[in-house]
């Protein structure tokens, strides 16, 4: 994702409390309190400009859904795009995944969605992937027992590797699809990329991942 | 697979004890004493024609090879193919791989091939893939501890569906690929239907599975 600097994005998104969480490590643990609102929790990992858990948002007002996203730049596109009519179910955070564990406590996540995640092609930067194994350690924490991890990419290369890591981690597969937007899966929810990728015809891959009891 | 009926087959294969082992479950727990050499158990399931497990037989003289298929008249063919020079570290069975545990004791096998198997695209039909958790359940006890399961596939639909039933049942992949033809595999050994189907452009997915522990 090509960074353009934005040093007015903090000022501004500080001037939106209810789109975005400011210091959500104080939340950690009381999600459901600060949102004072019941219900399973969302969080989509790498969420760039937010396009996709804000419409999540909007169809399922039931759930609470936050955004995680390392860079302010990013994250202020997301934030401009629903200052005007935000979802009350919907926050954002700017923070890096490495840091989930601050942010959420022990089996308080329902559900992660990694869309589009960047595939670091380098053997040398695997441990950058946000399927990589130390990653999905966190979110075996942060998860609760059922918890599923939801994955989308149009990436082979990415997608290869997380088949391996996240089954080497004792995760089982369900709703598999190689070519999504060939198949019939209904209520698919597009990312900003995916858009980007799945219009050029490109196939876009996806998983469902949850621990598996034999 | 189009099924010539060949009335003579079994008289004709009855003729290259060889090449067609004649009554298997006679060897049953010892394999390596029939083939008087010791050595990793390698066994193809759904061999058809037996391509595949002869060339790997000829290039691996230290490994014993079993092709398992269940029409003599399809297996016939492969025993025309190798009759005049047969690679002693090779085995024909015209068996169902419904009774595999018939045919080798627990941990009898250390890897075990399933190429371009019948995808049997209809859902009422799952218990007849060979990836369904009916069959992975009999692998799991003929496999060694550290056995393995490599399978390859032109369909999609089969794919998905064995990343699914293969993960719920404990398995861990590596070396996955979503496009073998195009990617940087080495040492590959075409099937029959690999040839056609790979021949035609298609893509070829692939991986190994193996028990996972955490
Ligand atoms: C390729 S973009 C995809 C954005 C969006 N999910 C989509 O599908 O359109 C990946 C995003 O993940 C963010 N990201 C990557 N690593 C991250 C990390 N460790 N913590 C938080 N965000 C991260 C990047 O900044 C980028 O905005
Ligand atoms: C589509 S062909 C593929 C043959 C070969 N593996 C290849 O890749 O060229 C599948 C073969 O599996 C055999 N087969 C299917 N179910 C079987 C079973 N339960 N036991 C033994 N063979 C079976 C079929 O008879 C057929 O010859």
């Amino acid at each position: 994702m090509r960074l353009r600097k934005k040093p007015w994005a903090h000022e501004y998104m500080a001037k939106f409390p209810n789109v975005v969480s400011e210091n959500p490590s104080a939340n950690q643990g009381r999600w459901r309190e600060y949102f004072q609102q019941e219900g399973p929790l969302h969080v989509e990992v790498g969420t760039g400009k937010g396009r996709f858990i804000t419409e999540m948002a909007r169809q399922h007002p039931d759930i609470l859904f936050i955004g995680v996203e390392k860079y302010s730049s990013v994250l202020v596109t997301g934030v401009q795009r629903v200052e005007g009519n935000p979802p009350a179910n919907l926050r954002l955070i700017e923070a890096d995944v490495n840091d989930i564990e601050d942010l959420f406590t022990p089996r308080e996540i329902d559900r992660l969605y990694i869309n589009f995640t960047d595939p670091w092609p380098k053997k040398r930067h695997a441990k950058r992937r946000l399927t990589h194994g130390d990653f999905l350690q966190k979110y075996d924490r942060v998860l609760t027992d059922d918890g599923e991890i939801h994955f989308k990419t149009d990436n082979q290369g990415l997608f290869e590797y997380s088949l391996g890591s996240m089954s080497q981690h004792g995760l089982a597969f369900k709703n598999v699809s190689l070519d999504l937007h060939r198949s019939d899966v209904k209520h698919n929810v597009m990312t900003e990329y995916e858009e980007k990728f799945a219009g050029k015809g490109m196939r876009i891959y996806r998983l469902e991942a949850y621990r598996h009891t034999l």
